[in-house]
């Protein structure tokens, strides 16, 4: 599916944070990118990007965006920048021939929002596009969005009005279209009608004609107008890393919120999600040393830096979604890495124990807390996938106990000098957990 | 998919087994549920069985075989069982009306020789037969074959010519057909024109007019009609056991070998592959708590017990494939259960070592070779499945390192009374393989 991105305006509001808007970088990632890789895991596949204001600067950018991701991006140069944005669209005229999808370089957006439109089918001279039909959505900028009034209500509805001052309306315009060659047609009517050379005049007009699909939508998305706006961009993206289904009580609530304030520093430098992977692991391993040098202080600080480790182990992730570089190797090797982790860090404890009382039941403790914890992540997959099909409608049942529990465990006994006591209830804890996944699906 | 299966005649040749052919047990498993099974697994979900000799009794089994399968089984009485097998087809003429598959109660095969069937679109009055072009399988009674001549070689042909005494033919009648209504008529044709009430006869009547599609297969089946045959059918359904591409080297030429010699015992009696991952658990837990023991003799008969654990380890498996009882849950139970006998093992021996010369370096090997076991399986499932797609087209290159091995190493360790140096081997083997798959799946 070929894609066309309007990015020629100037976006003098932004503009103490850099000359040309598209290449505005919001938590480590221009504008322009964050768009072509959101519309990319939505489907797209080759790129028009209509540039002007800077053109030059953002033309270079996209040459090597293009490299960079192995994709076509053909730039499109519109003169008139500083006029309406019809005008931009209008330069794909002679280009583009069929169906595509047409988004703009300052809204961001969800893949899936886009995502419905790429397996829509438009009649001939149709267009649709994606509405937010929450109209208190505290992302919006009243003042400056555009309104959408759809017939029928939301669903498979049509799109009647469009416009920034519309009093009755039941949506907003969230920039993000799938048009078929009428879009050109309609914005010549417009002009030769109204002089109107917007792109929502050329919706108006094909809104008369009933030519505009609504397509509702309650994902994700922003436009990036402004300093209050981008301030908001930067925190709903953040906002959305910290919505993680999997995460235990322990990184929801303690881990998450430091892990997210770190990783939006972490974005602006070159830094890999595998590298910080690997960065927690040798906290974790130097943590697990102290536990074995023995005496407190050591203790002491090798639980704050298991603890320490166990939040940054948080920022891969982070850094990866934010950065588009989330991989399926990249979340194994951090789960290995972890597994590691969790057996030095107890094997440390059950060493610091046995320096001080060589005694069979501390290195049997130890030894089942070993094999509980790694139990518990062996299972969790295969339970998982096993659950996933039985739970679907329906919350998970209890409490999700894993790494972030496990971690915090060692944090508090090192921290109380209560090692032993630590080592028995995750050994306790872990293996019960284990034998009851075990019991929970044989159940079928 | 309905499914129309003979099994009305005696079985003469085989009655030393059994009174009634149908109901002779093959591994544990009357022939016709071996053949309702493999039908199921095929797609097939209600079934007509047409009984004849010992009616009664198979009658009875089959409505114990329905409820226990939560299937609908209907018996079709044929009073002429002792005649042509063509009068037991003509059976379900009132009954069936839209092409269903057609098998003998005597055919063993795999549910992938039939599955090919229940897709196919038949023209009017066409019928289709699974024809094994392998003309020399050593599993085909030469004397009885029914054998097949097939126009065009043996792809996408039809079939031209069906009969025993065959001198011209192309390959053997598996006995899977899909049947459209057409061969009631023309069984009824066969036996008005050349008094032949075989199904054989009603096939060449179809056949001579181009209506009947060979369906090549090299997938397995048998037809057990004598001694002899059930002998090979018993061999072969047990050789098939040993064709694991994912066993390891020890698996494949020490355990399996024993393992389905026992297996084909234990298949007569009552017991549940779980109870089998059971018992090989308890007595790898025993060898474990004999190594903890202390003295030569207990690490010998303990290495003897975890060897012989392992061996039992296949059991549950075959059973299950043997007796179409495997689930996603007993392969999982089974692999956790592993898990906790490799921990409990390794830990014997390291404690074993411990009691002797409690040594920080003897703790070290023991908790490396621990943590390196599970690696490999913590890796085996993510590792296998990321590379399956990458070794799609070639052999998995290298030995599979898996549990076999490493149970092996154990009870040669423990036979050798080499216990520390099996420990170091297995620490670092099961490390540097865990840390070559992450390299490996991170060249990319």
């Amino acid at each position: 599916m070929k894609c066309l991105i309007i990015a020629a305006g100037k976006g003098s509001r932004l503009q103490h944070r850099g000359d040309s808007k598209p290449l505005i970088p919001i938590l480590g990632m221009p504008l322009i990118e964050r768009v072509i890789r959101a519309a990319m895991e939505a489907g797209a596949e080759e790129f028009y990007v209509v540039i002007g204001y800077q053109g030059e600067r953002v033309r270079l950018f996209l040459e090597r965006l293009a490299e960079r991701l192995a994709i076509g991006i053909v730039p499109l140069m519109n003169d008139d920048w500083d006029k309406d944005n019809g005008l931009s669209v209008l330069k794909a005229q002679g280009v583009l021939h069929e169906p595509f999808l047409l988004l703009m370089a300052d809204h961001l957006f969800d893949p899936n929002l886009v995502r419905p439109l790429t397996t829509l089918t438009l009649e001939d001279g149709e267009i649709a596009l994606v509405v937010d039909g929450n109209t208190r959505n505290p992302l919006v900028d009243m003042d400056d969005v555009t309104r959408v009034k759809v017939e029928d209500g939301m669903s498979n509805g049509k799109i009647r009005n469009i416009g920034k001052g519309l009093a009755d309306f039941t949506g907003f315009d969230t920039g993000c279209f799938l048009c078929s060659t009428g879009i050109f047609k309609a914005l010549e009517q417009s002009n030769e009608k109204d002089g109107d050379t917007t792109l929502s005049g050329a919706v108006r007009v094909l809104a008369a004609e009933g030519h505009v699909k609504a397509i509702p939508t309650d994902d994700f998305w922003i436009d990036v107008d402004d300093p209050a706006a981008f301030r908001k961009a930067e925190q709903a993206l953040l906002n959305r890393l910290r919505d993680k289904p999997n995460d235990g009580p322990v990184a929801r609530y303690l881990n998450r919120p430091i892990s997210v304030r770190i990783s939006r520093h972490l974005v602006k430098y070159n830094v890999t999600p595998n590298q910080i992977s690997g960065f927690s692991f040798l906290c974790s391993v130097l943590g697990a040393g102290l536990f074995a040098v023995g005496g407190y202080v050591a203790l002491l600080l090798g639980g704050v830096l298991a603890q320490f480790a166990s939040i940054i182990d948080g920022c891969d992730g982070e850094v990866a979604r934010l950065k588009y570089q989330s991989s399926d190797f990249g979340g194994w090797f951090d789960a290995v890495l972890d597994r590691y982790a969790d057996a030095f860090l107890l094997f440390g404890l059950t060493w610091h124990l046995l320096a001080v009382d060589a005694n069979g039941w501390v290195l049997f403790a130890g030894f089942m807390a070993i094999i509980g914890s790694f139990m518990l992540s062996y299972t969790a997959d295969k339970y998982d996938n096993l659950m996933r099909d039985r739970v679907r409608a329906g919350s998970k049942g209890g409490l999700r106990m894993g790494r972030d529990v496990r971690v915090f465990l060692i944090f508090l006994g090192a921290a109380a000098n209560l090692v032993l006591p630590v080592l028995v209830v995750i050994a306790v804890v872990m293996n019960v957990e284990t034998v009851r996944r075990v019991r929970v699906a044989s159940v079928d």
